[in-house]
């Protein structure tokens, strides 16, 4: 995959996702724009590479329909995708997802299998579902065409905000990551790129220089529940990542309140995790001129008073 | 007023307040268009008109420093306008306002004072304040450049969601009324403009044909706790506006709900009353396309989660 894969994705793209305002906050600094995917359809980034992904199938591949494993957003984001292209979609949901992802997924008109997450990996679990259901699977983040999709968000970013020097990235499965570093490293070479994460999968993958597997986390970014990362993705991240950093839950949340209070932004942990890095001092721009992606804000009202409340 | 006053306002404003995004919601209807001014600098369409009221000030006005009263908003859009263009502020502001907005107020660099809202009408507060101080006396809504600013608001909604046939206001003094209906009415003869607010005081002085005094009223939209209109903006409104609606305290809370789960929107009680009038069906566009003023989004997380708890 490479820039020309995101511009063709950009196109398909065009009309379609919407093009999500990039914010700036003189307490986070005068050179940092927060690209604000929680305003994307579906309310989070998945909806790009669901998309493109979708609209790449053939004839045959759409005529069996589509399945997906997901915590939510790429949940939503599939299903969404499928209706706008009048392809049929069953989705398996870990039974702990946050309701309003659940009736989201349903609004979508999607039909909807639970499991139990603690028992058996995700990839697993899909696995067997796809070939139970006989459906073409759409991966959450491991696919090209999923990547080139979510790379859309940073050609956005760079368009808007102009030259940057440093891009945070949430980082899970490693799609969006894998087509924002693409997308920047083409156009801005001596440009960081930096992952933030909650469980520390992906930076001791990175360090270990292999994909290490871990137990299904426990933290609040459900939105990165993932036990190892992607295969492909992995791959890239290797070739352009530059570092990964950390949060905890109480820097999450700490950044999700600053969102809410001095942007006015709904964001989800995993959509705040980027902004916390930079509130926590684990990242310091330094004066360089930074892109922040807040990657979705589907944290549902009343989840989100628990958190705060 | 007239719509020169708004495009010269507009000019004093590039560069200097935000382009707020505008958003649609599929929930809300096809042809429905929000104009997010919780985005606006200060949290609140307030900065537009207070910045161009206070860019207005000769050379002695200036000097002496400026002064408002504000439950909230206005008082931060003054504060912040006053630093931007480097004159001295002071603000009273009712003893019971929203922690958040009393904070942000300091932040800008303001003096405060408070008072007890209860126990003496907003606008001799005012005057007697304005009296002591010996500074420039900044109202909240009832001045032509005070409008003026605001109804950039409204003209950078045309521009972007095109012709409108409706346009929905919050309403409290009229500034923000009197703005945006004067830049649609020059624009759009035949659009409907109409106010909503939580006290009625609007809705039953235009039935009246004079301005009406109530007690303050004791509801949860904090931006909207006038007692009267305001002299000249009631003229304008009895003028341009088509009718005005009200919406209850549950009304509200179901608005800022829906903005926050769906669109992702950060509102404060008066931000979200407008959308309220259509969700609770005081309102029926039916096929019309229709505008819709979110006009701040300062609620304070600890407020919000209170009122959504």
């Amino acid at each position: 995959m490479n820039l020309d894969d995101v511009r063709a994705a950009a196109r398909v793209l065009d009309g379609v996702a919407h093009r999500t305002p990039v914010m700036t906050s003189r307490t986070l600094g005068d050179g940092v724009f927060l690209k604000c995917e929680s305003f994307q359809r579906g309310g989070a980034f998945k909806f790009r590479g669901a998309y493109n992904f979708l609209s790449s199938l053939d004839e045959e591949e759409r005529a069996r329909g589509v399945c997906a494993i997901s915590s939510g957003n790429h949940a939503q984001a599939v299903a969404l995708s499928a209706r706008e292209l009048g392809i049929r979609a069953a989705i398996l949901m870990p039974e702990d997802a946050p309701p309003a992802k659940l009736a989201a997924v349903d609004g979508y008109g999607a039909e909807i299998e639970t499991y139990d997450r603690y028992s058996m990996p995700q990839v697993q679990a899909g696995r067997e579902f796809a070939e139970r259901r006989q459906m073409t699977f759409v991966t959450a983040y491991d696919d090209p065409r999923i990547a080139a999709g979510a790379g859309t968000a940073a050609l956005e970013l760079l368009e808007d905000a102009g030259e940057l020097d440093l891009l945070l990235v949430p980082v899970g499965g490693g799609g969006l990551m894998a087509g924002c570093a693409t997308v920047i490293k083409a156009l801005h070479p001596g440009a960081r790129v930096i992952g933030v994460e909650a469980s520390g999968v992906v930076k001791r993958s990175l360090e270990a220089g292999e994909r290490i597997q871990i137990p299904v986390p426990r933290h609040i970014a459900d939105g990165q529940m993932l036990t190892q990362p992607g295969e492909w993705t992995f791959e890239v991240m290797r070739e352009l990542v530059d570092d990964v950093v950390l949060c905890s839950d109480d820097e999450i949340l700490a950044a999700m309140a600053f969102l809410f209070d001095r942007l006015k932004l709904v964001t989800e942990p995993s959509g705040a995790i980027a902004t916390a890095a930079l509130l926590a001092g684990h990242v310091r721009p330094e004066g360089a001129r930074t892109g922040v992606l807040i990657s979705g804000g589907n944290v549902g009202l009343e989840r989100f008073v628990g958190l705060m409340g």
